[in-house]
């Protein structure tokens, strides 16, 4: 990480089936359209409650990519 | 969410399998005596220890839930 | 917990398959070196992304253990 | 507040128009079932967006209300 | 802490005496209705000031309790 | 919000007026180059004051707006 | 702000008609004693509860004003 | 609370004893120069060591009190 | 504390007794293995429920020690 | 700031040299595609350790700029 | 600090050389009017940016001094 | 990071000079007795007031450290 700059940006990824899937989701995404991504840091997790059961976890991320040179 | 009011109720549930699974159970219970359930919020993760493995995780959440009209 | 006394220390495990899994092996480790392990509390979780998804999840516990009498 | 003992209840109450009128709707649903409410705290300002603008506000507020003698 | 499921609940207690005394006094009311109280957590300390003096300390607290099988 | 991934931006409204319409000229602003936005949450509110009055009021938010599928 | 220092003091304003007149209170209570006013921070918002409703507010500020040079 | 106007100062109070003689040290301090003092807010808790030992609390409060109209 | 560096550990003592003597409790452990202890500072304030009152305290502490040069 | 709309924006400088010139990287990055860039905060200071000493600073900042209107 | 009672206040520096030199700006002013200045303590570091560079840091501390005996 | 399980410890390095002297103080100490340092994250900074200027900077950091295999 010498002397490089990295961005964060916030997003917030769901699955019905987990709170790493729910991650995973979120990455996939910016992937289409961010490069070199380089860390994540969970800010929040939470979700939707349908029928008593949870319907889809929602986990809010933080992502660092660096910032072409 | 218009009109509505929604009330928090603070719980903990725990599991010896995953995060998820202690969440799940937390809601299950709840569903008992609760209806509207809407959403959950996690504050803590945490868990009990034994024998230097994960004896069962216990997770703190929030639940909203619609009073009745 | 009655008279006893206990002491905390901050550790970071990390797996690429799992939450659960990174916090097991920061058990693991601490097990070989301290008794009387009891509890743990999750500061942080975050992770590393290669080629766009999650390399590994990286997990930030405290792990409370009891102090010898 | 000599030796009263206080309850405080997590209330989250909505209005298209303010934040004042989101935290008025929530008191006045609590009104109908709670007795001896004494002062609120805000936690949380939300708000859902409909069509780029404000659809309503959501007041996350704590209540505290003493306890019967 | 296996299988069960807790509720938290938020209560204030007063004493003129002591933060512990405050304490008491919050848990004696609670006692009254719940079952199963387990642990408590102090989330804050405060105070009236009469004369230029404690009048009598106010401590909110958290309440966890098993709920019913 | 089952499938999708929600990106988040913190925005400053300002207006002499009220905190309200200080959030309403920060999601109008977003609004020329948003599309999708679902829910704001208010982070700090501030102000600036003008010869012992309020100048006006300074509102930061985070504005969560769906990703195009 | 180049080459000025500022103190803030934290005040606390109430009035029962909204938040913004809470602050303008505040304020105007200040402004009879200090001079070169410059900005606040809102820290709190909670209020007193009259029969099931607003009794008024309370809002918690920090203000900060620039020292004589 | 309707009208007035509150300032909140903030003071360390020590006392080799316990925690409610190091929060009066700092109350009776303060009531040699302030009036109206109405309430009191613990923000910290710490305290000096001497021969392994408590050698004294050091409790840090705010303290409120209304400006003269 | 001029040209020294100091270390922080955290630790929980507990008692039936008080908050201060759970904090005695943990300062009196630690004295037997280390030396140089300077400060402690109070994390979280929590304890134990017997049939509906307090069985013991227990204080989490951060206690600073000197490291020898 | 009347009636700007201000964004904000996460980046991560970093430097071998200081606090000040890990910041002062991260927003050189920043200028050549942002304009009207107004003040930055501060979040994290962290940083690199390289054969016991600092390999470099990392510094976390949000910098703040105007919306073109 | 064993029978004193201290007052903390809170102060901005500025300076377009450094964060240290921030800090000394500020206490430099205050040194004016408090005796007894014992300790400060960093609540926040932001700045001002000018053509794409810091035109000057601001250093947020609080100032702990002894109050006359 | 793959495999590796990391403690984090808590200094307090001090220097009359700058923050990243008091950081470097600190690593120096530890870098004695600790290998594999890897990364430092600042909590506080704070410090020291001599005559009205600053005596010396302390700052707290946490140091992790990958535990060996």
């Amino acid at each position: 990480m010498s002397d490089h700059v990295y961005k964060k940006v916030e997003l917030v990824g769901s699955s019905p089936e987990s709170i790493e899937k729910a991650i995973e989701n979120a990455l996939a995404k910016a992937a289409k359209t961010l490069n070199h991504m380089d860390w994540f840091e969970v800010l929040e997790t939470r979700g939707h409650i349908v029928n008593g059961a949870v319907g889809h976890y929602q986990v809010v991320i933080k992502v660092g990519f660096r910032l072409d040179d």
